[in-house]
C-alpha cells in the first residue's frame, strides 16, 4: 500500500476530535446507548468522507473550521448506515474495520437505535454548526446537498435495490451495479466533495463539476472495493474477505470478470483525476491534497 | 368514546395530501421501499402529532399553510420510530394501527429501511419547508425543536431505557417510568405543540409555556395509553391488548397499580387543561380546537 498521506492521518486527528465533541458523553443516562454511537463512530478508520470534504473546502482556499462539523456529520451517517447495513437482517456482517459490528457487541435492538440517534444527531449537526445566521445560506446547502444524498433518491435506496439484486442470486447488468453503487456508496462521497466545495465558497459551476468529479470518484471507489473484497485477506481488510460473491452480492468483478473491472477501476480512476486537473486549474486554493487522497484511496492495493 | 372532534378529522385529511405529495411514488425504482414508506405513513390513524401542531397554530392564529409541511414532518417521525419499534428485535409488534406490522408486510429488511428513509425524509421536509429566506428562522426554530427531541436525548434514549427496565422484568420506580414516558413519547408531543406556537409566531414565554403544556400532555397521553392497554381489547385499540404486562413493559399501571394510574391521568388532564387555559388566555387566536383536541386524547375511554 502506498504511504498515508499526511492530509488523511491529520484530518483524522481534526474530526475525531470534533466528533468526541458532538457525541453524547458515554456512561450517563442511556448510557449503553452513547457508547454504541461512539464505538462505531470512533471505531479505526480511514475518515474518508470527512477527509474528502476537507480536502475540497482547501481547493477553494476555504476556512476548514467551518467545515469541521459537517465534514463530522458525514461520518456520522456513514457509521450509521454501516451499523444498519450489517444488521443480520440485512447484510450480516460480524466484522467491520477490524472489530466486531454493533450488533454483535450490543444487540440488534441497540445497534438499530444507535444507528437512528447517529442519523438524528447527523441531521442536527448539519442543521446548527457553522452557527450564526451569516450561515444560514450555507447550512442550507450543505443540507440540501447531503439529505437529498442519504435518503430513498440515494443512500437508502441504492442499499434497497443492492439487497433486491441480491436476492435474485445476484444476477445484474453493468447498469444496475453502476446504479447501486452510484446511489448506496457514490452519492454521499459525492455529496462529501461538494460540501467542501460549498464551505470553500465555490461558484455554482465549480459546485457542479465537483459534483461530476464526485460521482465518477464514488463510483471508481466502489469499484475499487469490489475488486479487493475479491483479491484481499480479511486480516488486511478489516472486513470478511470473498464475502461478496459468496452472499450473491452485485459487483463489477462479478459482470466484469476481475481483470474487466480491474480496468474499469483503472479508467475511472484516469477519469477522475483528469477532472480534478479541470477544477483545479480554476480554483484558488491548493488542489494537493484532495489529488494525493483520491490516488490514495483509488489506487490502493489492500 | 367521545365524537371525533371535526378539527382532528379536517387536520388529518389536509397532512395525508401533504404527505402524499412528500412521499416517493409507490412502483418506481426502488418501488417496495416507497411503497414501505407510504404504508407506514399512511396507514389509518389519527394523525395526532400533526393536528396538535396545527391547533397550537391556530391558537396563535398564525399561518396553518406553513404549518403543514413541518407537521407532516412530525408524523413521519412518529411513523419511523414505530416501525423500528415494532421490529423483532426491539418490541417484536405483529399488529399496529390495525394492520400488520412493516416488517410483517415487506420483511425486516424493508422495514429498518423504511423506517431510515422516513426519518431522513423528515428531516429534509423541516430543512426546506416552508420554503424561502424570509423562513429561514422558523426552519431552524423547528429543527431545533424537532431534532431534539427525536435522538440520544429525547425519542431514542426513551427507547433504551425502555428496553433496558424491560430487561430487568419490568421492576422500575414511578420516577423511572416517568424519564421513560417522557422521553419515548413526550418529547414528540411537546414539539409538536411547539412547532405550532413557532409557526404562529409565538413570543419565547409563549413558546415555553407550549412547551411545559406539551411535557404535561404528552406524558398524560402515555398515562391513558398505558391503562387502556390493560383494559382494552386488541380490536378496539388496533393493537395487540394487555401486551405491556405479558412484555414486562414499564407502565404507569404496573408501578401505581390500574387505579393510581386513572388517578394519574386525571390528574394529568386537569394539569394540561389548566396550563391551556392560562396559555390561551394571552393568545390571539381560537384555542378551542386545542382544547378539543386534548379533551379527546385525554378522555378516551378505548
Amino acid at each position: 500500500m502506498s504511504d498515508v498521506p499526511a492530509f488523511l492521518t491529520e484530518s483524522a486527528r481534526r474530526i475525531d476530535a470534533v466528533l468526541d465533541q458532538l457525541l453524547p458523553p458515554a456512561g450517563e443516562g442511556a448510557g449503553r446507548l452513547h457508547e454504541a454511537m461512539r464505538y462505531s463512530t470512533l471505531a479505526p478508520g480511514k475518515r474518508l468522507r470527512p477527509a474528502l470534504a476537507l480536502a475540497s473546502c482547501r481547493l477553494f482556499a476555504g476556512d476548514e473550521t467551518l467545515c469541521l462539523e459537517p465534514a463530522a456529520a458525514l461520518e456520522m451517517i456513514h457509521a450509521y448506515s454501516l451499523i444498519h447495513d450489517d444488521l443480520p437482517a440485512m447484510d450480516d456482517d460480524d466484522l467491520r474495520r477490524g472489530q466486531p459490528t454493533s450488533h454483535v457487541v450490543f444487540g440488534e435492538a441497540m445497534a438499530i437505535l444507535a444507528g437512528d440517534a447517529l442519523h438524528s444527531l447527523a441531521c442536527e449537526t448539519m442543521a446548527f454548526h457553522p452557527g450564526g445566521p451569516e450561515h444560514a445560506r450555507l447550512r442550507s446547502r450543505v443540507q440540501r446537498h447531503v439529505l437529498g444524498a442519504i435518503g430513498w433518491q440515494g443512500m437508502v435506496g441504492g442499499q434497497v435495490l443492492d439487497l433486491s439484486l441480491t436476492g435474485r442470486g445476484g444476477q445484474a447488468s453493468e447498469g444496475e451495479v453502476e446504479e447501486v453503487h452510484l446511489r448506496k456508496t457514490g452519492a454521499l462521497i459525492r455529496a462529501s466533495l461538494v460540501v467542501g466545495a460549498e464551505v470553500g465558497g465555490a461558484t455554482p459551476e465549480q459546485v457542479e463539476a465537483v459534483g461530476e468529479l464526485g460521482k465518477v470518484s464514488g463510483l471508481a471507489f466502489q469499484v475499487v472495493d469490489d475488486v479487493l473484497d475479491v483479491t484481499s485477506h480479511a486480516d488486511e481488510l478489516g472486513k470478511t474477505g470473498g464475502k461478496d460473491e459468496a452472499a450473491n452480492k452485485v459487483t463489477y468483478p462479478a459482470v466484469l470478470g476481475l481483470e474487466g473491472a480491474r480496468e474499469k477501476a483503472t479508467e475511472l480512476t484516469r477519469d477522475a483525476l483528469a477532472r480534478l486537473e479541470a477544477v483545479s486549474s480554476e480554483a484558488s486554493g491548493d488542489g494537493g491534497p484532495l489529488a494525493e487522497l483520491l490516488r490514495f484511496v483509488l489506487e490502493r492495493r489492500s
